[in-house]
């Protein structure tokens, strides 16, 4: 697989008031056209990755809507797997490249949250949950609390260990200008936050964010649009998607401490890919929560279990470190517009791949993974790019 | 193109207060699976079309959610274009077979829709109408009255060309017994019934509807399940798949009483079947109301605009007649569980192209067609699907 990433574009993440959803998704949509130098009329089909707008705003019919927004006509469609929507959406992209059936697609994930109270939000999320996580009173927070405890109890881990992640996804997004919160934070601010769900506070948790990002994929690797220094910058590909599934219901797993259908789609990707974990040079992981980046960082096989919570605190997973991890600022600092989140990942891992990461840039990276997940990880979905030819 | 539909299944659609959303997709998986000859293990991935469990029962997460319950551990997740959602869904696990990554996936169509007040479904229906028209104070029935109003207008058509539809639906749906409204109505009871929105009338409406349907479909021509009945009946193919887009918004169309988008699905679908609409045989359409058949007709080339009211009036689209349309008794007569429905049309033309459509079997159907629309019109999916070699 070889599919070839000719544009990207973002807005800044976060409570982004003036702005409709519909603005966004032009805002992004109209970079990555601009940066590709292409028009929307050379774009063979629409991707919309999108979970809460039925929910929220009672509009599901994204497709048209946005088409009709970008003066497109060709075939568009809402993709929506709760939070790994836009992963999911770059995925089915790919599939309908390799299908022959589209040259040129545009993925687009959008997602207009902080217009709506804490409670309707709430509600909305935990639609992704299933009916008896429901019932029984659970929110997102308090779900990934369960597996936070699971864990810190049978690895002995101090809750500093998780307030490392956070501390460090926010040094990344000081040097990030799209970032909901570009700024650093202290160990003890996190370990001070107020407590959401124990051993989860505040500042282990991923924002409310309003934000859309965009990409332009290719199946033909000579479609370059021509320009100079678009060349000279580098092509940059992905060469492995792969998703997977586990149950919806946390009661219905066997290890709370693991996330198989992670470790699913990685082990598949890697495969597809032909490369080792060890062979990745960043990546951008799904931190909807502090515990999430490490249950991520095991299952994506950078850490044997038990030891992904090192990881930030030894500095391993910073920018300078030997593995970094959401250079973005990840979902923690850059912001959780949901349905962008799964595109942000795979712009974040272009630029850097590209050498276009400013402040940000890991030096020599050449293979990035991105990986994406819905709810506690009944969805997840894994990409690898990169940037040799 | 041509994709290999190696089962399919259907629950009876109508009010189904005793089932859940998961028993009817299960209900319809397990029929697919048992006359596929296949257990869920030699399944790939799972596509599931639905529009409304998000906002009427807060679950978006339904690609886990009915992988759980059918025991399935592969690739899953939810399609969602309004009520092209099954439609859509057939058409991106085509996509999918045809890049290679999956051999064998299952789409399943589902709604549950009648467990609910009228309120809430018609807000939740509106979900697939642009802001404008919400605001306005439209509904699904006004926007195709305004539809309605224009074609009949122009054509200078009578009320009674439109209710002509609804009977021979519902002369049709008696011979199924998995029809919403399994019975015959006369002329006269369509024209005397309430008016919903002038000229429609409540026997002019697709009714709210609970069901599912799935098909299990193939990439692989000798993936045959080995069943000396299943070779009898022989193989029915998918061999064209396309989708259009329109604008969202009516009032940003050129001509109301045209379907841009079927017709710019159906023109691709034929080329790629290297067919012309004269050697279709038989088609189910979107009938959500009876000028939505018409208008249907006469954009898939079956007739020239302002013929095509008199389709089923000189009761050529009648099982009988020269190209019978919905002989599973359409939206109107065998139901409309939203996300279902565009599967549901794969099943039925199945059926007959297998010669196992019992009392209203067509004789020697050899080619059929699928239309399957979102909204008033803003997406569109045509399939064409044939039992030749």
């Amino acid at each position: 697989m070889k599919i070839a990433i000719l544009g990207t574009g973002q807005t800044r993440f976060g409570e982004l008031w003036e702005k409709s959803l519909t603005d966004l998704a032009q805002e992004a949509a109209q970079e990555a056209l601009k940066n590709s130098h292409l028009t929307i009329k050379e774009i063979d089909a629409l991707f919309v990755a999108n979970m809460l707008a039925g929910k929220l705003d009672n509009q599901v019919h994204l497709g048209p809507l946005i088409a009709e927004k970008l003066n497109f006509s060709g075939p568009s469609f809402r993709i929506e797997a709760a939070c790994a929507s836009g992963g999911l959406a770059i995925r089915e992209a790919i599939l309908s490249l390799l299908s022959g059936e589209y040259q040129k697609v545009l993925v687009l994930g959008v997602e207009k949250m902080t217009d709506y109270s804490t409670t309707q939000i709430s509600e909305a999320l935990m639609s992704a949950a299933s009916e008896e996580e429901k019932l029984a009173g659970f929110t997102f927070p308090s779900l990934f609390a369960l597996i936070a405890n699971a864990y810190l109890k049978k690895y002995k881990v101090s809750e500093r260990k998780l307030a490392a992640v956070s501390v460090k996804n926010h040094y990344h997004a000081q040097f990030n200008q799209k970032a909901h919160f570009p700024f650093k934070i202290t160990l003890n601010q996190v370990l001070q936050s107020p407590a959401v769900a124990e051993p989860l506070k505040l500042l282990d948790c991923s924002p409310i964010s309003d934000g859309a990002a965009a990409v332009i994929l290719s199946n033909n690797q000579s479609s370059d649009p021509g320009s100079e220094s678009y060349l000279r910058s580098g092509i940059v590909s992905i060469i492995a998607s792969a998703q997977a599934t586990d149950t919806l219901n946390l009661s219905q797993r066997g290890d709370l401490t693991q996330l198989s259908s992670v470790k699913k789609a990685a082990q598949k990707a890697y495969q597809m890919a032909k490369i080792k974990p060890q062979e990745i040079d960043l990546a951008e992981v799904h931190d909807c929560f502090t515990i999430a980046e490490i249950l991520a960082l095991e299952a994506l096989g950078f850490y044997p279990k038990g030891q992904g919570a090192q990881a930030a605190a030894k500095k391993e997973t910073y920018l300078q470190g030997k593995l970094p991890i959401n250079t973005s600022g990840g979902l923690k600092a850059c912001g959780h517009p949901v349905g962008a989140t799964g595109v942000k990942q795979i712009v974040e891992i272009t630029h850097q791949l590209k050498g276009k990461a400013g402040q940000r840039q890991v030096k020599k990276a050449q293979i990035g993974l991105t990986e994406n997940i819905g709810g506690t990880g009944g969805t997840a979905v894994v990409h690898i790019l990169t940037n040799k030819n």
